[in-house]
């Protein structure tokens, strides 16, 4: 159960996935020890330019070929000026109190998402990556097929059965569930948020009686025992995103660690208030705050990057209450081990009889 | 794993528990059928009065002592005149449209209510009743001691770490954990509802590290796969409710069970338009309807009162629109059995080697 038609696909020891977790996080020291342990590093590529893309898979590349990356599909989207006017106003109290100047900045637009999507696609042909997965929707027929055309690995993100049987469809090669328990934002693009938020529990089994390609399972897994639950289920694999958010190879902020380990699972909640997409992370006053707004913001990413500013100097300034700190459900579960560690335990204690 | 020191305190041979549903469902036939089939049937007594639940535990004595009751702890209310009028006002169309009389209903009041739950216990300590499960708070220390020294098992229900290490805490013998998947009524009582809708991969494993009384795990649990996967997780049984409503024995409007076999995960909603406390279950034109004032409706159950006559002339003339169609997160799993098929099927692939 342990090794399968995944593993072997993916060419790793372990059915144990690093989440493309975006915003630094996935650094190369993490994406190489997670790959040089057995498992499927990822870098969280959806932000970056395209230099440093390239960079950072030519540093991965030094030490390691069992490494993906990940992107976002670009959506359309169109932000009303009383939106952004309505978050700006918002947002002024909380840019005073952290001395944030007010932002005259470039808000972002569909064509240049797409344009920095198709370069960073480029990208990862000519670099020869061996796996990309997708996230916020998926890409065209044609640029699947190119990607096969040049041995890469297809992945896509589901929220629900109707998500996953279309990445089948379109022939993408494996599936990411993510249940309701993940933390970050939501990947569901056919669905509405509130109408994908399933338990692994429930959303595993139900897609894997509907779809043949590989199932990896996503969403509060942090031990051998989410692992085990997981391929019983019917996954071949799992996708971990806080469990490795917390290890000291991650490049977290220190703030966003000691966080995850300290709080508990009714303090996390969704929110559109970052970056005007549900994501799923620790409450603070930053979320509370902007409750009251929340459906009137502009969407994602215009929010996201009316709120970057703030973002920036509340990490900076390691002010807890302002920054996005994602976690999934289960943070009681969270360790400082290295990521080498945490594979290692998990896979021991996986593979002792039960 | 399959026997373990739950299964020998519920004296049951197969670590499955079957829900007990308020509102019919949990028929004598069905509950017999699931005790006979080497499970707990359990009575869902929560609206009942007391003749109605003295009558029904007989009739189940008859044929086995495997099975509990599971009551409905009282919690203080109290609804405003204005939400009161809010809620007629906004269910009067509906009423017109169903030929409903305009209600002249006495409502609930708590001390009702408490009277009403201490008969039930009364009722429970004549019969000798093995097992009491409490849903939507807990019971008096006092109370539970008494039903303990007159060797009844007491469960509690739990959304949470924190409510699990309270049921542990008041020495209740083993607690229900009901994951975010689950159908009808939420089980919070400590944790606002936003807070307490975890996902069981997340729930059951931050539980069992906290507790050392046996956790039971319920929520989109419906086949061999939810049952070992639970047990993994550190779970000692399963309390599956959907999984048994749409078997023959239960006591479900037939509409209700064709509607859970034909949905999907992605239709089924919380709400708390029916009763004024949030419950899962299929989405239709009524929560539609009601889904602009539900922030604003009396609580629970001054609001499960007013929409009484609605939800029961639905029932009676099969008209789905209206009636509350609970339902956890994995009707594609659902099956038309009977429960002793359901239960047999379960542990006959359970016990195959993975």
């Amino acid at each position: 159960m342990l090794s399968n038609n995944l593993t072997d696909l993916l060419q790793i020891k372990y059915p144990i996935i690093q989440a493309p977790m975006a915003g630094g996080i996935t650094t190369t020291d993490l994406v190489i020890s997670v790959a040089n342990a057995g498992g499927l590093g990822m870098i969280g590529a959806g932000y970056m330019g395209i230099e440093q893309l390239r960079s950072q898979i030519r540093d991965v590349k030094k030490h390691t070929q069992n490494f993906g990356v990940n992107l976002f599909v670009p959506e359309k989207f169109s932000a009303k000026s009383s939106e952004i006017e309505l978050a700006n106003k918002s947002l002024q109290p909380i840019r005073e109190k952290l001395n944030v100047s007010e932002e005259h900045t470039i808000l972002p637009t569909y064509e240049k998402e797409l344009e920095n999507f198709h370069e960073q696609i480029n990208v990862l042909l000519e670099e020869q990556v061996r796996v990309c997965s997708f996230t916020f929707g998926v890409p065209d027929q044609s640029l699947i097929s190119k990607l096969k055309e040049r041995n890469i690995i297809v992945v896509g993100t589901a929220t629900t059965v109707k998500e996953a049987m279309e990445i089948e469809q379109i022939k993408m090669d494996a599936v990411v569930l993510q249940g309701s328990e993940a933390g970050g934002h939501r990947g569901n693009y056919k669905s509405e948020t509130a109408d994908s938020l399933i338990g692994l529990m429930s959303l595993i089994p139900q897609v894997v009686d509907k779809v043949k390609i590989p199932v990896i399972a996503a969403g509060g897994i942090m031990d051998e025992r989410g692992l085990v639950a997981s391929l019983i289920l019917g996954a071949k694999a799992v996708q971990m995103g806080t469990a490795f958010l917390t290890t000291k190879e991650s490049g977290a902020n220190e703030i966003h660690k000691n966080e995850i380990l300290q709080t508990t699972e009714d303090e996390i909640v969704l929110t559109k208030s970052f970056s005007g997409k549900y994501a799923r992370g620790i409450k603070n006053d930053f979320i509370s705050y902007m409750e009251k707004d929340e459906e009137e913001l502009p969407p994602f990413p215009v929010q996201n990057r009316l709120t970057q500013s703030i973002r920036k100097v509340a990490s900076l300034e390691k002010n807890k209450e302002y920054m996005s700190l994602w976690s999934g459900q289960s943070p009681r579960l969270a360790t400082n081990k290295t990521a080498t560690q945490l594979i290692e335990t998990i896979m021991k204690k996986a593979t002792e009889p039960l």
